[in-house]
């Protein structure tokens, strides 16, 4: 376990990787893919997402108060680079990687169709870090794709989607199932319920 | 794709899990798991975690100032998900998990020996979000486990850790690498690195 010590950086991962949508009029609609994303509050829902403010999202997003986070997939992986590495300047990136902008539930941005999960956020406090401001916000609303929901159960099978993740400037599929939150401690039936709240 | 509205909830995944080490004693050191955590800025590299101020770890970080990410692998998993559900109240998680607590370079919190990374954190900012603090944390320095590092690029493989992820409740290896950041759009050798500036 020899260790060498490296300088600062970035090395938290693997990183979710989503499409954020964004622009509140269809002349405006764009996408910018980010991996500087996470959780940040169980009650009420909260995520934040970080953007440099030379992006032309930035400024889209920063004036509307809102964005969806879109989840991708492996089927996404390709428009989600692409998306990542483009400008909206240049580009209809809706047109361009043939994806669909539908309405939202709750605010004015539009949902990616072909997302299988659309998360929509309203900001509540943006902080100016360095390179990137971060955007705190409030999920108003989420949206799940129907074929995904186990007919049985009602549960939504997140796996099912094939998700894909960021590690240190890769995308990956996810592999083995290894449990549960609270497999190290459930001996029996109901347990699981217990463990959930601790997270 | 028809999709179905649903509450606000937390449905951004996959989230890194990783385990904070805290105390800045021997007799406080601690570990807690979280999967409320990400990449918050580039330059300077930057972190947040989100922890219930119930939990016992809480007023260890808060106090200190600083904490150290490790992250985990398919090796570790059982050790992250027990340190999630298990209160460091009732248990010395080192000794339980027969976890090692190492000096870290720039920091008073040890370092978790058997974890592949552990990035040193020091707090700028604790914002109160509901449930959770958010605990914004500029990265001081990266210790990396030497037998993952290439010896003929000098590169570190992080893959090579088996590092695993949170998806719905679930821990996941990874699978398939579908490509490096940029591969949307790459033409030839040396457009990569071009294209990485953008993220």
């Amino acid at each position: 376990m020899a260790k060498i010590e490296w300088k600062p950086g970035n090395m938290l991962y693997p990183l979710p990787v989503v499409m954020i949508s964004c622009g509140t009029k269809p002349e405006t609609h764009n996408i910018i893919t980010v991996s500087w994303t996470g959780t940040i509050n169980t009650d009420p829902p909260m995520v934040s997402i970080s953007i440099r403010k030379e992006r032309h999202s930035f400024k889209l997003i920063k004036e509307a108060g809102e964005f969806v986070i879109n989840l991708t997939t492996k089927e996404l992986a390709k428009a989600a680079d692409w998306c990542g590495v483009k400008s909206g300047r240049d580009f209809d990136k809706f047109k361009e990687m043939k994806l669909t902008a539908a309405p939202a539930s709750k605010i004015k941005t539009p949902l990616i169709a072909e997302s299988p999960v659309n998360i929509e956020c309203k900001i509540t406090q943006v902080i100016e870090l360095g390179t990137h401001h971060m955007f705190l916000a409030k999920v108003v609303a989420v949206n799940v794709e129907e074929r995904f929901l186990d007919k049985q159960t009602n549960k939504f099978d997140l796996r099912q989607t094939d998700p894909i993740t960021y590690l240190h400037g890769s995308y990956y599929t996810l592999g083995e199932n290894l449990g549960r939150f609270g497999f190290s401690v459930r001996k029996k039936k109901g347990k699981r319920k217990d463990a959930e709240k601790e997270i």
